[in-house]
């Protein structure tokens, strides 16, 4: 330990804290030489300086990608493309604790379908909250194709708050999609299926199975979803796809198109032709035109038809209401985009070369006119394709998704079979530039580019084969997002990015600037409920409370220690354990693993989780604390003890492994005094400068006091025991006082570095 | 289509396929306009030149980083620092079927505790595969702290292949380390515990708990830890760390840090000073040595007790035999780091500011000699800490983890209070150089650092604290892997990585040469077996099978068909469901998804997966790909029909959505003509130039004449289906012909642009 006082007081000494190695500009090697050896290119070079960002640095766009079948949410950088945060929503993660701990596991339970856990979604489409038709950076939806659901993610804290069953569909893929004030969370049908859960043939697909889009109401102030309020409109078994809402002159309209509209079902096995065969026939699909604000009129009005509990506005009524028209649209498209200011309408197919691009002023012509080109089966009017359209341009083989620029009538265009992106001019109709990406480009992604006012500079290729482009990593794949600089006439290939988990189907960036994510609960808090933890513990209020025959654990987390450190419960108790982390300081998270009950918590700073288990089988389980938390981590453990039913303890008090003496003592003591005076003398360093223009550091500061207050409560128990001469317990809490010293100089070290970092001054010498 | 048929046409007439942007090299911002607009520095410039990796580059190292608490392993590359893949080892994850198909369930089933299902781990320390203590880059091995576990993970493929649970721990956290020809693989004990299942309590702490440490046996022929040749070593319950295996002079030897050799138990919550305090009191805790090559020789001579079925050598009797001698060590230490001459080992302590250097020369001499300092109080010998020492030197303050450079006598070590790495001389015993990083260095890791020969260049730090670093995500940061350049004099820090996912604790970093995966599997293959899968189907034998009350659905998957694409059972029934997937290009991987039965399946070409469960309900179940696989890959899917208990079909068929003429028929056939001869020019394109020099295009021009052969399948039915004069099903052929053709000319686009791009040359016009 003296050794560990006399380095304290050595750098407490030294004015720049070993940091000798900084500042020193170019190793031996330069630039040259690393483009030689690496096989570097100027252009390569160009591409490193608008991506790299150095250490500290902030990225200018922040990006939430769906993963796809990982069923999480993956949210990177740009244009750094370094992935920040793997977000759990339809998939249990334990490092999150996300379906580990009580509060969580009420999340992924909301999702069950007819009873069953399904652990797992299939991302799709993530959707940022708007308002006036801007991205605000407060909420995110997402949905679940394969179990249609929809999850509401906080942006305050990046964590899955809601999980809502789509009551009447059996697919999905069209969600989510938000109305310009998030009034609503579209979501629309994949494949077609019957409104009930009953069982109904296929030689009835045409009669019974059903599409739908449902408009799920957002309550901004609960942060939540409100099922109650929400409705659906019935449509045909078209195969709906992708979806955007209407903004500014559009407002108040959805669109939606389709695929499969010959309403083929396949068989192969049976000897029919596949649906590949039967979906791909002819030439056009259907776009469709929801007026979604008269439909929640027609809601309010009682004109809708309740369905599982859910309101549901039937195609007759829809059509007899005039708030439901189709549109011819190239075959097989996928993605439907809204221009910035509301005015066009972009739709591609898969099976076709050509964009297509509507005129909203024109559809809405022919619907007050009521020039209708005819009816579907179903009875709903069909637009003429010639007369809604503005116009119609030849982009590529198998053009896909499209995104706007910041710069007026500038789109760029997926191309699926030919791999690259086009850039066009959809006013004019004429093609401006072409890249190839690799390979097979599915959606791409300009920044804030479904947005009123989107923000250029960036696009985002979100291919779907990556083959050669990385080291190989067996069978399975990483995805590969392409980054490409669009602020030039050219496209500019940036960066290639590997996606290490789960298929990326869309993305949205928001410019960073937006989120304010905080970086702390309050006290006590339940992050799922977004409510203070009925469970909340203060320190020194840690307890065990037994009620209807479950034994509640109330315990706290905080460097170094779980309180508390041994539980002893009986063969076939329910435990259920509280746990509160009682830190303030940034990234002071601690986690919670014991052996064998499946149980993995993650408590930010404030928060509380719990987890219940039934402890069944007599035994030794040690706990302990997962994330690295100080110099002393390993010893944040503890034993959970399951007694067997009837067992009275012996009465044998605990061996102690070492005994210490008043020689001991004394020793802790002056070590105890030595480490005060370093740390009085890091305390004078940090206040002798303007540390309080520095955010990081007075947070610093307000952790180091926290620790010394602990320091304090740790030595006043150390001078009573001294006083009673039980040396070996005055002896222990002296070390304990320590430690909280030892742990308020790290964090001193921390804003000592800091300060010479960012050119702090002296300001009271 | 015939739009589509005359873009084909016109792209196999033009030279460059709109490849025009490609070559030009400069945008109009120079690359001093981007220092300027994003802050670089010229340091900054040099660090991205090192680490900037442009499309299709490959990465010089390759990291397999523990994933902390997520229970799964990251792979990233150096010098780019991009992530390649997340491998799921002890926690379910759905985009690899990981937990979700029969066959992966059954590995994460090796893994139960007491019966009970764990779905996470907490991953510390990978070791990859060593011959003659070279990295050999065949198998990983990873651990799991919370539930004592070793997992195998197979590089061919990067799947985890076994479980086991230690016999006899209640905790650990040194393992994986492997001796230098993958002999065994070491874990070793954290927290202390009675090697029976049953409860003791504490107050026996000193008599009846215990650590130990054990090597289980590797069968590298069947590719799996064989736990019948597996042994343990019993040791005092001291709180074992981690360990490594001795290497050239010091192979047999193995060697276990230590802390809490005070064998402190806490209880703050009584009123007992916490673990840390009475864990941190002394001035060393204990390094021990172990002879396993002789551990083994005992166990062969039946030496071992048996304990839970599983060998134990007892403390006394590896006393008696002088296998088991302690070494005191600098407190709290944590890794303890074999040299690649095998003649040094450096441990440092965590609340001590040295790194000691200990000569095995000198503890061999000592043990010959049978000169020792003492016994502990379970009668070890005490190797005397001075008489062991090369030497000691002043690193730093929190000193924890040691790796070697190429260099000779260079190593670095992680200084985590002072957030520093130290380099220094461990022959000489002096310091070389510091470096500052940010926050709070756990372990560091040199490229193949751990093996007898480090191939230097790279340090990685992994840092415990990412505080500031990054964007910010709420109160759950990213960790931060910094990248330091050691290749010269002064070390360089080149980058910040955030790490979005779970608390990585240790990682290896190897050659990316050594690294051979696979890209497909043999033909209807169980890769967790590693075995041909009794339930390989082969195109045109799908079929089903109801054996012993279950149904078997034997099924393929290819491009963009699932067969069956209709399955009906009655509400009641198991179904067990097999896919193979029938593709054989690379990463053309298929995904299998359905509502409500928690099943997500991946099954890369070649692969067999199955998934049972039972259909309970009556209903309509849709199912589909989940990995986008062609322009059609939407329509590949399908419907599970659950029918009510004694159900019968009304005997009505399907009703045709669309009903096809012999116009449609005749247009359909012309549609197929004219893309037969695009595909007949852009084949003799490619065969035209020298493309058998290109790998990948071999692998294309393979894909493309499959999917060929598809197509004169279809064109048979198409053409038989004509003859019959039924034009529905000829019309819907025809267009399964053209889908093949699309999907071949697909491939040969790809095919077209490589060879444009890597600058084929025409061999024989």
């Amino acid at each position: 330990m003296t050794r560990l006082t006399k380095h304290l007081l050595t750098l407490s000494a030294a004015a720049g804290f070993g940091l000798a190695s900084i500042g020193t500009a170019f190793s031996a090697e330069s630039l040259e030489d690393v483009m030689k050896r690496r096989g570097l290119t100027e252009k390569d070079i160009l591409a490193a300086a608008k991506t790299y960002t150095p250490t500290g640095g902030r990225d200018e766009f922040v990006v939430f990608s769906s993963g796809g079948q990982s069923g999480q949410l993956i949210v990177y950088g740009i244009p750094s493309m370094r992935i920040l945060k793997y977000v759990a929503v339809f998939t249990p993660e334990p490092w999150q604790g996300y379906g580990f701990d009580d509060e969580s596991k009420a999340v992924l339970a909301q999702g069950k379908i007819n009873g069953t856990e399904i652990n797992y979604g299939d991302t799709h489409h993530p959707a940022i909250s708007e308002t006036n038709g801007e991205y605000d950076g407060e909420w995110l939806f997402i949905n679940d194709k394969a179990n249609p659901r929809i999850a509401v993610v906080d942006l305050k804290d990046f964590e899955t708050k809601q999980i809502v069953v789509n009551p009447i569909m059996k697919s999905e893929h069209g969600g989510a999609f938000v109305t310009p004030n998030t009034e609503y969370v579209i979501e629309a049908t994949q494949y077609a299926g019957p409104f009930s859960n009953d069982f109904v043939p296929l030689s009835k697909f045409n009669d019974e199975y059903r599409g739908a889009v449902t408009y799920w109401k957002f309550d901004r102030e609960a942060g939540r979803i409100d099922p109650a309020q929400s409705f659906s409109v019935e449509l045909p078994p078209y195969s709906q796809d992708l979806s955007d809402a209407g903004k500014l002159v559009s407002d108040g309209w959805s669109f939606t198109n389709s695929f499969c509209t010959e309403r083929y079902v396949g068989g192969i096995e049976r000897g029919r032709p596949p649906f590949e065969a039967g979906c791909s026939q002819k030439d056009t699909d259907f776009l469709h035109m929801i007026n979604w604000k008269k439909a929640a009129e027609l809601v309010a009005a009682g004109k809708a038809t309740k369905i599982n509990d859910h309101d549901v506005i039937m195609m007759d009524t829809a059509v007899a209401e005039g708030i439901l028209f189709l549109i011819p649209e190239p075959k097989s498209p996928h993605g439907v985009d809204v221009s910035p200011d509301g005015k066009y309408i972009i739709v591609s197919g898969k099976l076709d070369t050509h964009a297509s691009v509507y005129s909203f002023e024109k559809m809405k012509a022919l619907i007050d006119a009521k020039d209708f080109a005819g009816t579907d089966p179903y009875g709903i009017p069909i637009l003429d394709l010639k007369k809604s359209l503005h116009t119609q341009l030849q982009v590529g083989l198998g053009p896909l998704h499209t995104q706007y620029d910041s710069k007026p009538c500038v789109v760029y265009t997926s191309i699926y079979v030919d791999s690259q992106v086009t850039k066009w001019d959809y006013c004019e109709g004429k093609v401006l530039d072409k890249i190839s990406v690799h390979y097979n480009i599915g959606h791409l992604m300009s920044m804030e580019g479904d947005s009123v006012s989107p923000k250029g500079k960036y696009l985002v290729s979100l291919n779907k084969l990556a083959i050669d482009r990385f080291n190989p990593v067996g069978p399975l794949h990483p995805q590969n997002h392409q980054l490409i600089d669009i602020s030039g006439d050219k496209m500019e290939l940036l960066y290639d990015m590997p996606l290490p988990l789960g298929e990326p189907h869309y993305a949205v960036a928001i410019s960073a600037d937006k989120l304010k994510p905080k970086v702390r609960y309050k006290s006590g808090w339940d992050s799922r409920t977004d409510q203070r933890s009925p469970h909340r513990t203060l320190p020194g209020r840690e307890r065990t409370e037994v009620v209807d025959g479950v034994t509640h654990i109330y315990g706290t987390l905080i460097r170094s220690h779980i309180t508390p450190e041994i539980i002893e419960v009986e063969e076939g108790s329910t435990v259920s354990l509280h746990f509160t982390n009682v830190e303030r300081a940034e990234d002071e998270t601690h986690g919670f693993a014991i052996r064998g009950f499946d149980i993995n918590l993650s408590a930010e700073p404030g928060k509380t989780v719990s987890a219940t288990f039934k402890a069944e089988k007599p035994g030794v389980y040690p706990y302990y604390c997962t994330e690295f938390c100080s110099a002393l981590h390993l010893e944040m453990q503890g034993y959970l003890l399951v007694t067997p039913k009837g067992y009275t303890a012996e009465g044998v008090a605990l061996q102690e492994g070492q005994t210490y003496t008043e020689e001991d003592y004394t020793k802790q003591v002056e070590t105890v005094n030595a480490t005060q005076a370093v740390i009085d003398s890091v305390v004078q360093y940090i206040t002798a400068r303007n540390f309080k223009d520095f955010p990081p550091v007075v947070a610093m500061v307000e952790d180091a006091t926290d620790q010394l207050n602990f320091a304090e409560e740790a030595k006043t128990k150390t001078e009573e025991f001294a006083a009673a001469k039980d040396w070996q317990n005055a002896t222990l809490w002296a070390q304990q006082w320590f430690q909280y010293q030892v742990k308020a100089a790290d964090i001193g070290l921390r804003a000592k570095t800091y300060l010479d970092q960012n050119g702090a001054k002296v300001v009271n010498q």
